[in-house]
């Protein structure tokens, strides 16, 4: 029997030709299908929206490395306490990085890591954006300009770090739980 | 010369004929074009991703009325006071509703407002998800469905305030600014 | 059946003359009896000490503008969700400025408003007065000063926003309702 | 040279007769004029609306004792740490009830202190008011009611808690010193 | 009968006559046996364990002077509100000091003290450890020194800080009640 | 050269011959010696206070388990986001476990274990106390004995939690470095 993969009871849906493909390349690719696709996979419209708007983000084009989008993840995650989240993108920053203690890092106190001025600058604006949003003012950007990131950089810090705080708490809602592969992965 | 949109300095993208026809279907039906839309057309990609995301999400198939979500929208954007996602989804909200001042009660406090139970539990458990989303927990789940929604209706509860979440973060982050139609309407 | 103000059922008093006069005159200068008064009516000695401190804060001798104080008034009062505050003062920003949107941005959040330096600088004050009372210290006084501000005027934005954390909680506790007349105001 | 008893350099007023007096019997009964008159005292009117609502909630008719108005107003001044009035105010609780545990209790946490469960569910509702004023709903008037207090009680309870809200933020704001006799008194 | 120490009921042990000695010391030396003293006494391991640790902290060798530590103990047990280290360590500072009104300052807001630039550097760290240790950074570290203390006196002002936050916790966790004595003295 | 252990800069002390032994020690069972020794190190009495009082809790006579003690252990550092605690405790919670979800269940978000209520119960208790240590009221020790722990239990859980309150500050305050070996333990 597949353990749960979150606490709702959502009827299946008939998988489409598309997004059996797509699962295909998942696990070919990563060796594993996310269970956040799992999740999303009762209603292929919700599916596809959220992975289209993943992909873009976390693997589109940007002025960001696709390790310093995960970093943004896991720091995000770590102020909401997200198991699902710090699991699958605390082993992305692992595997990115090829160093694991800076995984654990961002999954425990991202501010124990040794980062450029210019990574510190773009994670507080991560930070601030997820605990005090309210707050956020023109010299929050100015000191991203400052340390570096154009107006197009300053997006997509800020949409990532958007992105995780919706991602976090549809995770919590659900008691979404990561694939148990991600534990041992790139240690 | 118009208003600015957002505090970033993006370069504009041509837009493509399906995307023209969206913004010329959107000023027909709402008679304005969403100053979110325009924020996110300078690329076409991060466009589409968000409306289809959005669209699925508050006007799609769902256990819950088009008024609940934009009530779901406005309670959450109000912890997080974005003046953005309170301007044109308070807007929504007296629309849909009818009712002037339950808009205001939404933006202010939704608290004040007189509710069923059901809906003041999807609220409750809305706030919840975005003040301590790492304390959500079974329980929280119980809750919902004692009042009467299906495991179906806790994800749109949970993926509606998880979205504004994102959503009234972005808009913070680029101090994104409502079209000033808003503030009259339905008033 | 008049609508009930608060959610304290408590004996009304027979009203002075002089109370009756001073209601009279609310009604024809602004078009009704601020519910905040009837709330009050109850017992007269509160009801004078209440309007004396009240008419002297907000409308005597200052070096803040009347705007000024009612911006104070709605910035304390969205920090603590106010819904008898917000809509009574938030109406009184739109009137006193003849800018319906500047009403908004302070129910909503006054950092999205195009401000004088000094009257951020109030605003910021008056809210970390309301967030962090514990943490005052001069240097929070010398910003004012910096910004222009005179020791008299500290005294009264200090005052103002301490007021309205009073009169905030004060309509939080017993559920307080403003006159509906408000919403549709200075729209 | 008399200590300053604020940061504010406010320019004296000449003091009426009815001010004199006024002090004079403070003088006479409390062995000090109390500087928060002091403090007022630049602006006649200011300081009389001050003392009119003062006098009325701490020593006017109550179902609440002095004691317990006292009670409410220390554990007020705790959460927000205001100097000023814990000083004054605990030494009115350890005068009032005797015991200068109790009032020791009321400046450093409430909770220690062995209570009735009416007071004790007064002061959680003067606590919550003071932390969580957008939290208040039905439910706490209802404990409130359940506890043995009326109406009119609750409408005390709030008000004196709403008051020592604004009283800590004012003393907070300009630096108030209190008359260096409260440390000795009633010990 | 002796009065309760604290709520919980545990098995009192035999003192040895090492314990004994101590303890007669203790009466000696401040007239009392210090109530946490006796709640530790059920396990002598616990009990010397406990004051090996307290009395190299604030008894042993240190850059900061006794009354400094004291101050530190204070201030970290006013934020998390220790009825029963702000009346021991309270009365502490005001024997120390000779000065009551610090001590009391101490408890209720330690910035109404009038203290050197360095030792407000002292505290304002030792408050920030206490209230946000994720967020502390070297720039943190960096002040204090900057304000004249040694590594070493980093040191002692961070274990100061770190072993209130346990002891608080331990107090609150079991309803440790202090010796009366403590109120009366060095008022 | 070795890796630097903490921010400080401190003079090492000569290690007595006992200390050497207990390093040997600590060499021999652990395979490393963990850096909080070494950081404290440089002042043998510290160090013998702090491991006579961690010695004792952790792995002395207790109703609680050796993994629950580290479970508090892990929960405490995961609120307080210390990276040095979460990385040693959060390896010991999986070595004896032999659970690695379970440990990093913990240092995530322990909400997401599947315990009993019992250890539940536990962790709530010490997730109050570090929190809000200020609320602790009977009714929470009633809890953790309606819940099977007797006193003495509630002792320990309160002095672990305690006790990582501490440590998870002094070790934030000085920037203290886990042994790299930690992170690929019983992975």
């Amino acid at each position: 029997m597949p353990e749960r993969i979150t606490a709702l009871d959502l009827e299946p849906a008939e998988l489409s030709d598309g997004t059996r493909a797509y699962f295909a390349k998942c696990e070919e690719k990563l060796g594993l299908v996310p269970n956040v696709l799992k999740a999303y996979a009762f209603d292929e419209k919700k599916l596809r929206a959220f992975t289209d708007m993943y992909n873009d983000l976390m693997l589109g084009e940007s002025g960001l490395s696709k390790l310093e989008r995960e970093m943004i993840a896991v720091a995000v995650s770590s102020i909401n306490h997200c198991y699902y989240c710090l699991t699958a993108h605390g082993a992305a920053v692992r595997q990115l990085s090829g160093d694991p203690a800076l995984g654990e890092m961002m999954v425990m106190n991202w501010r124990a890591a040794e980062l450029s001025g210019k990574q510190r600058a773009m994670l507080e604006f991560a930070v601030k954006l997820t605990e005090q949003p309210d707050k956020m003012v023109e010299a929050d950007r100015t000191t991203l300009r400052d340390a570096g990131f154009s107006d197009r950089d300053v997006w997509d810090i800020a949409s990532t770090a958007a992105f995780f705080n919706m991602s976090n708490r549809l995770a919590a809602a659900i008691d979404m739980r990561p694939n148990p592969e991600y534990h041992a992965m790139a240690r």
